[in-house]
């Protein structure tokens, strides 16, 4: 069985089991404490970052970028990239957009801060930072309505990896109760529609030792 | 002519200059100051930063992964990713590590620290992150050296992407004089291949206001 090394609140994890789940590609999810750094885990993958899948072939990929090009090629049935040139530039710039722009300026100051900075006793969340991610969550929070205001999914006409990318970055950011949906009522519209999609349902119903969502986090109609 | 919007110590622009010219695809200079945050620049690309490619039919492609991705798939005659799955995993494996680990740990303590950080006004290089740059240049150093020792390039068998990526990395540190060259032979013997392919030469050449390199950055046998 296909084996993905996870963390339950990595955004880049949960984009690849959403991904995975899409592409009806079952798959047996493994946590793995990165900061333990095992040697076993370092072999499979030197960064030693989450997610690392792992084929049935033995074939090992680090990476949610480098594991989403390459379901892309492999298995290219339910595409999500695009057909063209030019959609496939929209759909990596957004991917892009969310997996560094999005991370750096709302995840690492919320997630990071609230979460792993508390668990692994590196000291309380540091109120500037704090301040910055909830400004900047509320700029990305804009741009995202405006994309789901102009195009049927974030980037275009069809469901692609950019909807993945930036419902993985919300999600885990939702989970801390850190996303104020009322700010931008197409951003929520868009964000139920990926909510309510199937292959979301794992990621969604997943809980983390000693932390609860808050009410609406897995309610379609939130 | 296709133009692509750079700046002249840009690992990302160095990496995608070199792959334009090794695919002889022939291309204009623009340097684009993202500090100054160009409102034209800005509709090319939201994220604001370096390199953008503007192809001859107006397609705009923001990013170096991106563009490599883009010119992998439009100009596939030499292919830089390599062939099966398993090169191109390990292809796209280290072109991650170079752009977003080497560049975490070592181009952000070094370059930034002495040059941008310098010409924005931003403060004297901080002597923390100095020596944290030298130390994880040198195990990167070794990490480039025993990748050379066990294959042709690092990636494998045939010259890829991880190369162009690696190198552009390096070369924007050589420049500062930053890279102890006699830590790593392989590394050393890797780089003089790198550096006398004919789509390094432009990279190379380059001068940037009020910098120079020391003597052996251009040299092929330094």
């Amino acid at each position: 069985m296909r084996i993905l090394y996870h963390l339950p609140l990595s955004p880049y994890a949960r984009k690849v089991r959403a991904v995975l789940a899409e592409k009806r590609l079952p798959f047996e999810l493994r946590v793995e404490k990165v900061w333990e750094r095992r040697p076993e885990y370092l072999e499979l993958n030197p960064a030693c970052t989450v997610p690392t899948l792992v084929e049935d072939n033995g074939l090992v990929i680090p990476d949610s970028a480098v594991i989403c090009e390459y379901l892309e090629e492999t298995y290219p049935d339910t595409g999500l990239l695009g057909r063209g040139p030019s959609e496939r530039v929209e759909t990596r710039r957004l991917v892009k957009w969310f997996d560094e722009k999005f991370a750096a300026e709302v995840t690492r100051n919320l997630l990071w801060e609230k979460t792993m900075k508390q668990a692994l006793r590196l000291g309380a969340p540091d109120a500037s930072a704090l301040r910055a991610g909830y400004a900047n969550l509320k700029q990305h929070l804009m741009y995202i309505g405006w994309l789901a205001e102009h195009r049927r999914w974030l980037g275009g006409a069809n469901l692609s990896l950019a909807d993945f990318a930036a419902a993985a970055m919300l999600s885990s950011i939702d989970f801390i109760g850190d996303v104020d949906w009322s700010l931008s009522p197409p951003a929520k519209e868009w964000y139920a529609r990926m909510k309510s999609r199937p292959c979301f349902r794992s990621v969604l119903t997943d809980r983390v030792n000693g932390a609860s969502p808050p009410p609406h986090y897995a309610d379609l109609d939130f």
